[in-house]
């Protein structure tokens, strides 16, 4: 069992879990973060569900020896095919990105012509469009897996031809389809937000799940009696399966400032 | 130690080892060939060099469970990190692709002035240049990191506005220095040959390492007297470690022929 004194845990491929730290440290920032990136063996998106799943798994019982009391799982790929296996498994709450960015996604729709971009993974499991459609029966859902943007994405090759003409491939036929509203259904996704607004027009509105699923977990701590009372030093640790200086700069970047203690573990 | 009855033992970070699988299949026909791709690790050319070398630490091992005589390391990035670490540890021969790819391009440049392309983790190795200027101390040699490249090639997108531009936001500078033989330094690489040959003009002589390391291979084993005498029945055996038939599927398309066992290892 759990209780409001420890942690909150969040798992991600790699770094682009790190807009869920960030929006969730924000909203939350008296509570202790352990953050864990599977650096060595990212990307998700291009792996099994079978993979993931073990991935996942594994991921949960790092952070589990941390004591924390929810976990977070920042990935899109692995909260589209791990989520409700571990929600059986585990004995703390476990909040996904899909089911806060489905959400927002049906409130900011006008038109209920939804169109989600994620990882071959989470497009092959149908997760967005089976939570969509129960929150919003008669919407419709059009998917399309972009397999480059997570390399563009980590590259920082953000703007210019390459990405121009990648966006243009992958969301020309979504535009077609009249869509009102994009959710970017993968954490590198945001970065790519120029580009990609770019391309879909500003008609469209873009969905990042970040700020939704902080939100989720802040009322599912609440609704649980776990959220910690005011302390003067919350914890933010930060574990990674390959190299750490590596993630501590990338890690700047994402969120403009130092990452105070990152340390390696195996798994 | 190691006897002829064994079988030569392939090992890379996924499929495009298959193209040194079907050079050393070609030229060793009745050799048995156990390969194994590390699936749902893959790519190793974005992670630290401690990490890839783990990891071909763990091949090494699973192939010698395979009871192999001689391990090819296929993938360029655990060629240029491991081959040493492997060399010190293991008790059979280790053959990698670096110095067959660099011995085949001093051969064929005429002004020494020789580029190489690469993954992020090749590159920063230096192995290349270190291999070609140990063979020709005069050589210039000119390397370059070109990450989208294995993505690319992975999604089959081989041709068209967006590989022409990577290619040529990667390769304008090495044509610029005047290099006349290019090194395609990673197994994905040749997948885009095309491409890389429409950028970098006629005049450069492009090497793939896959050919050369079959020779090796075969020169190292009859130096050994590992050459197997001639047998019925060949073991052709794949091992990954994401989805079997994911990796049956593209495997076709490498070898234009389908893919008698691939069986799912946990490592």
């Amino acid at each position: 069992m759990c209780d409001a004194s420890g942690a909150i845990g969040i798992f991600d491929s790699g770094v682009g879990g790190l807009t869920v730290f960030a929006r969730v440290a924000a909203r939350l920032p008296d509570e202790s973060i352990v953050y864990l990136g599977d650096t060595a063996r990212v990307p998700y998106g291009t792996k099994s569900a079978d993979t993931v799943i073990r991935y996942a798994r594994a991921s949960a019982a790092i952070l589990l020896e941390q004591h924390v009391k929810l976990i977070v799982v920042a990935c899109n790929t692995a909260s589209a095919c791990a989520v409700s296996v571990l929600r059986q498994e585990l004995s703390v709450p476990v909040v996904g990105v899909i089911e806060p960015g489905a959400r927002a996604a049906v409130r900011r729709s006008a038109t209920g012509c939804i169109g989600v971009i994620g990882t071959a993974g989470t497009v092959a499991s149908g997760a967005y469009p089976a939570v969509i459609k129960e929150l919003a029966p008669g919407a419709r859902v059009h998917c399309k897996a972009c397999p480059l943007f997570v390399p563009l994405a980590e590259e920082g090759w953000t703007q210019g031809v390459v990405p121009e003409a990648a966006a243009e491939h992958y969301l020309g036929e979504l535009v077609g389809l009249g869509i009102d509203t994009l959710v970017l259904g993968c954490t590198h996704y945001p970065l790519l937000t120029e580009v990609i607004a770019k391309t879909v027009g500003l008609d469209v509105t873009l969905v990042d799940s970040a700020e939704e699923t902080a939100v989720t977990v802040q009322e599912t701590m609440a609704g649980l009696g776990l959220l910690v009372r005011a302390q003067h030093a919350p914890r933010r640790q930060f574990l990674v399966s390959d190299a750490p200086e590596c993630f501590a700069r990338i890690g700047r970047c994402f969120l403009g400032q130092e990452l105070a203690e990152v340390a390696w573990v195996d798994f």
